[in-house]
């Protein structure tokens, strides 16, 4: 939809970034006032609800520096360009978890942050996990651990804020209402 | 947690506005070597679950910028400096939807994008809502419209990704869940 369009009349770029850039938009309001809007753009990112053959959920634990903490995340990344969703999907689990699948389903796709970044995260699902002997390892200046979570311990981690952002919660309830978990 | 921590060498802030804020923080990483890290600041933000006495969930339709289209999310809303989030809460329904409430429970809290942002939402639930006469209105250069679905409505409003952001998606499934929709 475009109800409320707020048509552009200039970009200025801030910043160029390895993960994010940074513009500003002066904008046209439908009541005829202009405004500015500060806009992160992100290449988008992908993420992977995986279960183990014992109904574990696969996460990883990773430093956060905006946060200032390392939490539990489902195995997730950025887009490389050109690169299919579902090949980003792939790659970064193998990575991340030395997992692999032939079954992998699409399950949903939405933005993170829709008022200040164009951050969109693309949702995979498995319960077909392979354990690889010599997986792809990633950067070597990434720093994560792999963790796999009963159903029961799934509660305490969030009381604990270890599991703490928006994706890894919205795969939990996934699996609560598909009756998976 | 702490662990794979990255301790801040050096801090540039890029930008300050009104929304985000932009630094990058060189870092020490786990294996001694440096690396750099985009970190967008975010004040933080709140979000409403809100059920009318009919069932139906309360949403707004508001043009977001960074995604250029307009989508239907639950009210939600900045943190002004100092203010406790459930007082943010209650403003922000009442500017965005006119309703507001004695019974508003938190629910959980989360990070929306912890790979560059530091964004948290914290999400409310009530479906003790009360229509306002004269309900405060919110900034004049905000335009929203407000809608009530009902839960058929949801499906088709998110195939049709009129319905595309994480705290929305998030919502209707934790009413899915609860078994209160």
């Amino acid at each position: 939809m475009k109800k409320f369009e707020e048509k552009t009349l200039k970009t200025t770029k801030i910043f160029t970034g390895k993960v994010i850039d940074l513009q500003i938009d002066d904008v046209s309001l439908p009541n005829g006032k202009t405004s500015k809007r500060e806009l992160v753009k992100h290449p988008g990112a992908v993420a992977v609800i995986a279960l183990t053959p014992k109904k574990e959920l696969v996460l990883v634990e990773q430093y956060r520096k905006p946060l200032e903490m390392s939490i539990l995340e489902i195995p997730a990344g950025k887009i490389e360009p050109n690169e299919e969703p579902k090949i980003t999907a792939l790659r970064e689990l193998e990575e991340e978890t030395g997992f692999t699948t032939k079954n992998l389903s699409y399950i949903t796709s939405f933005y993170t942050s829709p008022g200040f970044a164009d951050e969109i995260i693309h949702i995979y699902y498995t319960d077909q996990l392979v354990e690889l002997e010599n997986p792809i390892l990633g950067d070597e200046d990434e720093f994560v651990e792999v963790h796999k979570l009963r159903a029961e311990e799934i509660e305490p981690a969030i009381k604990n804020k270890l599991i703490y952002d928006a994706k890894t919660l919205y795969a939990i309830q996934y699996l609560q209402l598909k009756n998976k978990y």
